[in-house]
C-alpha cells in the first residue's frame, strides 16, 4: 500500500505542487481569507466531500472563556470544513491547518513579491507556504489520494480548513463549538518533519512605557518613555533567561530558547522634536506545555513591578495581556495515534523520527482542552521560515508528508475496504 | 510713556487674555492653522492694519535651498501678516511669531482636555499657550497698544503670524520670498523672559535599523531590530555627550545639554509573535550657532557608522535628513536692538535681563540668512514647558512682555507723533 501511495503522489505531484501555488498566492493575511478559502472549499467539493464554510461569529463564540482575538466580526474570513465519514466502527481523525498568514513584514528583506509562489530547485517561496499551506496541501493530498485509490475507512476524517491561528485559535474553537470533534487529531504545523507530541502555548502582550514631554531642545526637561522602555526591554530579557533555565524536559533539550519572550513591536512618540512620552511594546511570551498561563503572566508582572529605576517605580509600566493566546497542549507520548504515525513515518523515511516539542502554541491546545481532542503537531514546513522573509517550503517534504499522512490516516480510521478492484 | 503702556494694558488685561484663550482653544496643529489664523487676521483688522493672508505654495518656495517641511501643499494653511506703515525715517521691525502647535501627546498626562485654554492662579493652559500663542498675543497687544494710544511710528512694523515653524519654517521663508523683510525682528518664543541673542539650529533625523524576521517562537533564527535599535540610541546619547563637553559658550553654561539630541519616535515591527525586522527612530539633532549644519550631519554619520556590533557592522543603520530643520542664527551682541530690548527691560522689570542661548531653533535663522533681517528671540512663555502636557503660561509675563515690546517699537522704529492730544 506504502507504494501504491508513493506512486500516487508522484503521479499528481504537479497537481499539487500547482494547487499550493494558487493557494500562496492567495494573500490570506488576517481579514482576507476568503479567496483562499473558496479554492479549499472548491477543491474538497471535488474530491466529493461534504463541505461546510461558514463565518465564524455569535454569542456563544466571543463570549466563550477561550476565546481570544483582536476582532469579533469576521466577516469575510470564512472557515472551511471537509468531511468523508467513515462506514462505521472506527476511530476519528481531524486534519486542522489554518489558512491565515502573517504579514510579510519588510518588503525589501523579500527576493520576490511576497506572495509570488515562485518555485526554484525543488522550493516554493512565499509568505504561509511554511507555515502552513504546504502542511494543508499534503494533508488535503493525503485524503485525495485515498479517496481516488478507492479506500473505503470505518472512522471518519474531518478536514477542517481554519482563520485566526496566527491570532488565538478562535476559528479552531468555532469549528470545535460547531460540533467537530474527533478521538484526535492531527496538524501540519511546520515541524520540519519532527514529531510534536508537546506544544509550548503563548500569549500576547502590550506593555505601556510612561515617560514626560518636553521640547526636544530642553530634553533635560522631560523623560524619555523610549530610554525607559529600554529597561524594560531588558527586564523582559532577563524574565526570558530566567524561565529557560528551569526548563529539564528532553524534549527541549535540542532548542536554544524553549519558551520565548518575543518583542514583536515597538511605538512611541509622535514628534521629532518632543520628549516621547508613551512607548508601547507588543509581544509574545511562552507558555511551557505543563505551566498554567496565569503562572506565566504572574512572573511577568512580578518582572515588570521590580524595576530597579525611580521613575518606572514611580510610573510603574502597565501590563496588558491581550488579543491573541495559544493554550499549550500535549498528548500521551504512548498514545495510539502517536503509535501510528510514528510506524507510518519509519515506513516512508526509513528511519526514526526526531520527537520534539513545539516552539509555538498550536490550535491542538484547544482541540485538547476545549474539544477533548488530543493533538499531534507534524507537518512538512521549516520552523525557521515561519515568519520569516523569503519564507519557503520545499516540495519534496510536501509530499513526503502527505504519504505518511494517508498511511496514518489508514491505520487510524481503519480500512472498510476498497471501491476499485485493481487500485491497489 | 511707560506708566501710561502699563495703565493700558492693565485696563485691557482682560480683553488680551480672552483673545489669547479663544486663539488656544483653535487646534492649530500642522494642516488645522486657518481658524485660530482667522482669529489673527480679524483682529489685525479691526486694529487697522493692512492684512495679507495668503496660503504659502509655488515652486519659488518649494524648490528654494532652505525649504524644508514634510508638505509641499499648504492649503488650509495660511500665513498672515499686518502691516502698520511708518511714516519714514526709522527702522522697521518684523514682529514674528507662528501659530502652529505640536501634537497633544499623551492624552492621559493632561489634567484638562489639551485645547481647554483653561485658567487658575493666573496661568492659562492649554498646547501652544508657551509656544507659543501667549508670545503671539503679547506681541499683538503692544501694537494695539501703541495703536489705540495714538502714537505714528517712523518706521514700519510688520506682524507676522506664521505656520509651520514647528517643522521648518517654511511660512517664514514664504513671508521672506513674498518679500516682508526689515532692518531687525523680534521674535517672542517661550525664553521665559530671558533674551536669546543667538539662537540653536536643528535638523530632523531618521534612523532606519534592520533585523531579520522569524516566528517569535523560534525567535533565535531571527535577529531582533528593537534590540539592535537599542544599541544606535546608546550610540547617538554618546555623540550627544562628546559635542556638548565641546562647547564652551558662556551664552551656555546655565543650560544642562546646549546642543541636545532628541529621539522623538521609535516604530519598528508589525506582529507579537514576529521578531521585527525594521525600527525606524526619529529625531532632531541641535546645531551650535556657529557650527555649519552639513558638520553636525557628518559627525552622525560617522557615529552611526563606528558601531561595534557584527550584525550592524554587516547592516548598517540608514540616516537620512528629512522633513524640518531650523536654521542656526545670531545677532551681533551690540546691536541696537539688542540695546533698545535691555532698555525696555530693565524700564519695565527694574532689573538686568539674562541673555543666553537658545536650547532649539527658531524661524530667526532664515529671517538673518534668506531675509537678511537679524532676530532677537525674546518671550513671555515658560522654556521648559513647551511641548510638554500640561503646557501653561503665567499670564502676568504676557503683559509684562507687552509693555517691553511696546517700549522697544517706539524707541527703534522712532516715534513721529501722537494722534490724539491727551492720551499719553
Amino acid at each position: 500500500m506504502k507504494d501504491t501511495i508513493k506512486q500516487w503522489m508522484q503521479e499528481h505531484r504537479e497537481e499539487a505542487v500547482h494547487f499550493l501555488q494558487q493557494v500562496v498566492q492567495a494573500p490570506s493575511i488576517q481579514g482576507n481569507e476568503a479567496d483562499a478559502q473558496k479554492l479549499v472549499a472548491d477543491k474538497l467539493a471535488a474530491m466529493g466531500l461534504e463541505v461546510d464554510m461558514w463565518e465564524p461569529g455569535g454569542e456563544e463564540l466571543i463570549h466563550h472563556s477561550y476565546f481570544c482575538s483582536p476582532r469579533t466580526v469576521f466577516s469575510g474570513s470564512p472557515n472551511v470544513v471537509g468531511i468523508w465519514r467513515g462506514e462505521g466502527g472506527g476511530k476519528s481523525l481531524i486534519l486542522n491547518g489554518h489558512i491565515d498568514v502573517v504579514p510579510s513584514g519588510d518588503r525589501e528583506q523579500w527576493e520576490d513579491d511576497p506572495f509570488s509562489g515562485k518555485i526554484e530547485d525543488g522550493k516554493m517561496y512565499g509568505r504561509g507556504v511554511t507555515d502552513m499551506k504546504g502542511g494543508n496541501i499534503a494533508m488535503l493530498y493525503a485524503v485525495e489520494c485515498l479517496k481516488q485509490l478507492g479506500i473505503r475507512l470505518k472512522g471518519d476524517v474531518v478536514f477542517q480548513s481554519v482563520v485566526e491561528e496566527e491570532s488565538g485559535g478562535s476559528g479552531t474553537l468555532a469549528a470545535i463549538l460547531r460540533g467537530y470533534k474527533a478521538d484526535a487529531a492531527l496538524i501540519p504545523e511546520p515541524t520540519g518533519m519532527k514529531i510534536f507530541p508537546k506544544q509550548q502555548g503563548s500569549m500576547w502582550f502590550r506593555i505601556k512605557v510612561k515617560g514626560r514631554s518636553a521640547h526636544g531642545g530642553t530634553r533635560y526637561e522631560g523623560v524619555s518613555a523610549i530610554e525607559k522602555s529600554m529597561l524594560v526591554v531588558d527586564a523582559v530579557r532577563k524574565l526570558e533567561t530566567e524561565r529557560n533555565e528551569k526548563i529539564s524536559d528532553p524534549l527541549y533539550q535540542n532548542i536554544p530558547i524553549p519558551i520565548p519572550i518575543n518583542i514583536g513591536s515597538i511605538h512611541g512618540g509622535e514628534w521629532p522634536s518632543s520628549v516621547p512620552d508613551l512607548v508601547e511594546l507588543q509581544g509574545r511570551m511562552g507558555v511551557a506545555p505543563e505551566e498554567e498561563m496565569e503562572d506565566a503572566k504572574r512572573a511577568m508582572e512580578k518582572a515588570l513591578s521590580s524595576l530597579e529605576d525611580d521613575w518606572l517605580k514611580e510610573h510603574p509600566p502597565v501590563l496588558e495581556w491581550f488579543g491573541a493566546q495559544w493554550v499549550p497542549g500535549m498528548i500521551e507520548p504512548d498514545h495510539e495515534l502517536m503509535n501510528r504515525l510514528i510506524h507510518a513515518y519509519r515506513s516512508v523515511r526509513g528511519e526514526e523520527p526526531l520527537i520534539e516539542a513545539s516552539p509555538w502554541g498550536t490550535d491542538g491546545g484547544l482541540l485538547a482542552k476545549v474539544g477533548g481532542t488530543p493533538a499531534i503537531v507534524f507537518g512538512p514546513g521549516i520552523t525557521g521560515m515561519a515568519h520569516y522573509p523569503n519564507e519557503y517550503i520545499e516540495l519534496d517534504k510536501v509530499v513526503e508528508c502527505a504519504e505518511i499522512i494517508a498511511l496514518t490516516i489508514m491505520q487510524w480510521c481503519g480500512v472498510a475496504g476498497e471501491k476499485k478492484a485493481g487500485a491497489i
